[in-house]
């Protein structure tokens, strides 16, 4: 089983307006609701692999009887600690006259300190029954920067590898803390050794790959959209890049770190997990809808990443 | 006790965003919801002037669990007869840097033959206790046009006085029913008559409400925000003008209409009924929130109504 933490899930609202009128009131063509947030996700992409995955995270209030009401629906198998403050909303508006999109992130509840102990005694428990930990998206503002890190001990001292994909002041405290695996984008990787970086200079970029990794991580899987996945390891530095697709890139990311969450639980050798990974996010850039994938489309990507040893760590 | 009917309530939820970014990732300043739709705000109204106040409606699904949450904080008594669809939300942007605001109201939720039943048992049983009802609102698309006539004539035959305020397809069978009171705005009277009309031009606004009036209203009252009331009942016609303020004008109308709903079930006299109407309506659009009024303002603003007398029916 792999165990996915969602500590700040969402509920995410999506209204389609034909020419929307910003100054006016406006009159949605389609509205659709799901449970959303980076280890959401995850969740779904390992249910729908068929991988044996539970969600553990925290909600509340009525947004968060939705969020409940869609993993039922999803099939899903969550533990959902309840919590007293209102789970959030994101607030997708999909104009598609002019093809945009506008999104807002509502902030996260607050989370007190009783709520977030029986957290980690859902946490704890599910360690127990867990060959893989994921940690996946951003904390909620009431929960201190080294909240993952904290996790990562725990899951550690049960024997479980972890992986964290997270941004911000988290992501440092985490990696410090010592998981199998981190998977930045890009962006984040810049933000976490403090320079600009340029996606086209791959050793650059391989050397702030191998900074971070430095800082603690057992690996570090730089993910860069079309231009795949860069993975600095014990084992060495692999390049895995898929054929370019068109689609909906929203949810690749979070497909990658099902891919790499479940070759972690199953201790694949790297090439196959990155072979992997990189097919799960390109098959799921390939479906128009967000965070989904058809299966054909994941069987094919397989076949067609190009992996390449780029280097010793 | 005043019963008001909100066939197709909302979750009214607000994001206060400086400087909204039409194409890419936002975080509100703010965040606020509360239940909406415009019975919703009548009652909230009468509530709030310590008339006893009933409000009838259907609401489903988690959205519809924090509308019920909204309306008990609020402390505005309502039966809300469970629907097995999810009551709509409405979603209001406001750009605090630009001063503007975009709405997107949400359509309502289907509404079964059986639904249905169970709030007309509800409604059925208000009738025995109120001194007026107030229909007021679009419909659920689910239902048919005449709902309202169907549940005006239910009040006649109960003897209950009802006051109706919607607009489109609704409208004109209302009417017929023969309500008390109808308050339609400028442009849904000229919808009505299937004629533009201009607010500066009194005698065709007259004309217009006489003519509405004989599809069988008794009275016909049109909100003209600043330039006043316009009122065609049988005792006469008036026209009720408050003093000029700023404010936020949401939420004036239905202000209107629980002043005339109160004059309504006490059997006030014409010329008060428009004046204490007027005056809600002028110290609702003196609030800075939406829907809100300073007793201190509603007290001032009634000795300031211009009340004239423009006429026999």
């Amino acid at each position: 089983m792999i165990a996915v933490v969602s500590l700040n899930p969402a509920l995410d609202v999506t209204h389609h307006v034909d020419g929307v009128d910003w100054a006016g009131v406006n009159r949605p063509v389609r509205v659709t609701w799901a449970p959303g947030g980076k280890g959401v996700n995850v969740a779904r992409t390992l249910h729908a692999l068929g991988t044996e995955a539970r969600l553990l995270g925290l909600a509340g209030g009525s947004t968060g009887e939705a969020l409940r009401a869609g993993l039922r629906a999803s099939g899903v198998p969550a533990v959902v600690t309840e919590i007293a403050g209102e789970t959030r909303r994101t607030f997708a508006v999909v104009d598609t006259r002019r093809a945009e999109v506008a999104i807002f992130n509502e902030p996260g509840p607050p989370v007190s300190t009783g709520e977030y102990a029986r957290f980690l005694d859902a946490y704890r428990m599910a360690l127990g029954h867990s060959r893989a930990v994921v940690l996946s998206g951003s904390l909620p503002s009431a929960l201190p920067p080294d909240t993952y890190a904290e996790l990562i001990a725990m899951a550690m001292l049960a024997g479980v590898p972890a992986l964290l994909d997270t941004s911000g002041a988290a992501l440092l405290p985490g990696v410090a803390a010592g998981p199998a695996v981190v998977k930045p984008n890009l962006p984040e990787l810049a933000t976490a050794v403090g320079r600009p970086l340029d996606g086209h200079d791959l050793s650059a970029v391989l050397s702030a790959a191998s900074e971070l990794r430095d800082q603690g991580s057992d690996a570090v899987i730089v993910s860069m959209g079309p231009a795949g996945l860069l993975a600095v390891t014990s084992d060495g530095a692999w390049l895995a890049v898929p054929q370019p697709v068109a689609g909906n890139p929203t949810g690749a990311g979070d497909a990658v770190v099902a891919g790499l969450a479940r070759g972690l639980a199953l201790g694949w050798p790297w090439p196959e997990r990155l072979r992997h990974a990189a097919a799960l996010g390109s098959a799921t850039a390939a479906a128009p809808s967000a965070g989904e994938f058809r299966h054909a489309d994941y069987v094919s990507a397989l076949t067609d990443v190009q992996l390449t040893y780029v280097g010793t760590a």
